[in-house]
């Protein structure tokens, strides 16, 4: 097929996320490498948000693909029920990674699922109903994953799931109330968490669910001291603490996943995305030696056919190895401290920048008409004029492609990306906030 | 890793589904081809379900890992919102194979999130927000889908979700009322259906949800003319009619579609398994023309990650182009009513045998106490003896693998299997009947 045939043909037969069909124009793509991909008029784009924050290592890497090719002609797929070595390796590997108190390993296809089963095995464990989770959080789009999710993407799932609860972010930067300190803001959250909690029943929570750092509504990082907090309270109430791993997982903020940033140990964490980078699909859950163990006489009512599918699980291992082998972790933190310093500057350069949020490649440039008032460029959960549509469109005629949530442009480029890339790349963005700041003010 | 490794690092770090784990004794496997596979040992098994009735193909399919190996040289994935070649040539194809009225597909990553989505599509499409779903059935176990579901498997998921309403299935074998003819039958269901429709309030169904052929539950086929009178009932009401075909399409049951049985146009179609034999993940709804002209001008509020994987696509192309370059549904069909004629000798031989229902490669032998009576082997939702288990383990112990589920033993191998293979699988489990029939009644 010709690119125009490629393009013509998915808007023909295809239903794409999260659109108005009519509206949509996709760019046909011929081919990929690294940070770049190309379309079939040879013009090449530079992948700016890692597709969907999961194509951590970039494209073609030889290493995925090697181990995928080479699992082809062993089988392609055995169900759940029987020992596979891709399977068992994985699980083993990622235990190897995770805190000490952390036992076993239940696969799934995604993030979505992973966070549906997450909640349904809390909630058998502890024989409770509720679930928190915050506002400003995506968690899927399928019914469970969809009912914790905070934002308006939840609404077409509504009426919604009894015993679902929401509270609120720790979102400093949108806050009524200004903080002496982090650690003020910290006292001020948990408290109000655990006000919550008493007004719902803290002995009917199952669980409290939470990206570790918020990812697409805006990479909101937890204040010091916060995420011990909610451990606290967590242990007084008997309460399972679920981090959802899902985009800041797998080395993209510096460490092998988030929660390590923060001195705590989950119960439960679901992953995805940078597990297998998205080459074939993978998700999972990792769970407590203590809900492993109570799962050893008690049904694990849960399972979907392509649990820890072999193939997934072969291009996992690949990934998950090159990680240490490359030494990913160290170029996230060297080329994440020039993104945290270029955002800086941004931030001081530009009308429109009122604040901007990074940890190790993960970012976040939250843009407002007033730096003073914080009044955001968009109100929340519309945009009349197609303010932040415009802009990506600005940043990708540029050839640098991600996306926007609100009136944040996320920032999160794959982890092989070296310095002098990314310096290029954000030369373009501070041409685009140039333009926003005479043009949308 | 050794087998004895492989199997070990599975109970120690896996968490295995539907299972208490301490109680799980999975076979290390080492390779495949064709219906067999082997383990660490050299013993051979017999794939007598598909895997779990996904593995059309059987293992090794050089069409679908070649496929896949061409994909990892140019891109294993790329975002929903590009247009990509593999993602809209296999869109294209399924809406070739489709009835005339139908017009886009949603790419997911398997059944249980095709269903998922078929469902918010349906309530945003309609406005409405109940939906009906029958008790023996099986539609996923996340949330949306697990509360679709009617049986056991849902029950760690309430309180449920508001509007999932259940309705009883077309089980002719388990009536309490005897039928004169399957019309009579098929009048008796509609009118049962209807009557739910009024109380419910059918101005409020969005949509109702159907395996066309029920599968896990006991290969339950609709009697003649009962989805063309649920289609009629749809119509007068302007409900959408949904058919789960996970399990009974991509040629299982000797068509393309099990609906085209029935001369039936649904609004909805979920596909996943056969698409790709489970060689990548990936699932899908398919959606008539005028669902998709809806999503034109209103935002399609789905979306996931990994919506049209690019690698599951390549999969996907190249197995549903083999169905039809191999001739697949010319096997089903001859070597289906081997399986069919062998299946009515066993139930006249064996006690045991309660009936046999068959369509396709698709079967179950429904097991009871006593013939007369009906009564099933073991009670619903019960095994306090384990005589199921047993069963599975004597076959087993034969090297004929699959499950069973209920009172039910479900027969349904590769779409490739020949009528000698066939015929030596079905002689072990004529001699485990006998068994049965000794030790068991």
């Amino acid at each position: 097929m010709t690119g125009e045939e490629i393009k013509s043909a998915h808007k023909q037969y295809n239903l794409q996320s999260w659109s108005r069909q009519k509206s949509i124009n996709p760019i046909p793509l011929q081919k990929a490498e690294g940070i770049y991909f190309w379309d079939y008029d040879g013009n090449r784009y530079t992948d700016m948000s890692s597709q969907l924050v999961n194509m951590n290592l970039g494209f073609g890497n030889r290493a995925i693909g090697d181990a995928i090719k080479a699992q082809v002609d062993r089988f392609c797929f055995m169900a759940p029920s029987y020992a596979v070595e891709t399977r068992s390796e994985l699980a083993k590997t990622i235990i190897g990674l995770m805190p000490d108190n952390m036992g076993k390993v239940f696969f799934t296809n995604a993030g979505a699922d992973a966070n549906e089963n997450a909640i349904k095995m809390a909630r058998m464990y502890t024989g409770r109903n509720k679930v928190f989770s915050r506002y400003r959080s995506y968690h899927g789009s399928s019914f469970g994953a969809g009912n914790l999710t905070g934002e308006p993407r939840r609404f077409p799932l509504e009426p919604g799931i009894p015993g679902f609860v929401k509270f609120f972010d720790p979102y400093i930067y949108r806050e009524a109330i200004s903080f002496e300190s982090e650690e003020a803001a910290t006292a001020y959250y948990l408290a109000k968490l655990e006000e919550q909690l008493g007004y719902e029943g803290a002995s009917s929570v199952a669980a409290i669910v939470m990206e570790t750092i918020t990812g697409s509504n805006g990479v909101i990082i937890p204040p010091k001291g916060y995420l011990p907090g909610v451990r606290a309270l967590c242990d007084k109430y008997g309460i399972l603490m679920i981090c959802d791993e899902v985009m800041a997982g797998w080395c993209r903020t510096g460490t092998m996943f988030a929660f390590q940033h923060f001195g705590v140990k989950p119960d439960i964490v679901t992953f995805a995305k940078g597990v297998t980078c998205g080459y074939v699909p993978l998700g999972g859950v990792v769970v407590s030696k203590s809900i492993a163990a109570y799962f050893d006489d008690n049904l694990l009512s849960c399972g979907l056919t392509y649990s820890g599918h072999p193939l997934a699980c072969a291009a996992g291992l690949a990934c998950v190895r090159y990680y240490g082998e490359a030494d990913i972790l160290g170029n996230v933190n060297r080329v994440g401290k020039a993104l945290g310093e270029t955002l800086e500057k941004l931030k001081e350069a530009h009308p429109c920048v009122g604040d901007v949020r990074y940890i190790g490649l993960f970012s976040a440039v939250e843009l407002v008409r007033d730096k003073k008032t914080r009044e955001p460029l968009v109100p929340y959960g519309k945009d009349p004029e197609g303010l932040m549509g415009k802009i990506i469109k600005l940043l990708s005629a540029r050839r640098f492609m991600t996306y926007s949530h609100e009136n944040c442009v996320l920032v999160a480029p794959p982890l092989i990306i070296t310095e002098a890339q990314l310096t290029e790349e954000l030369s373009k963005l501070d041409e685009v906030l140039g333009i926003v700041d005479k043009e949308m003010l």
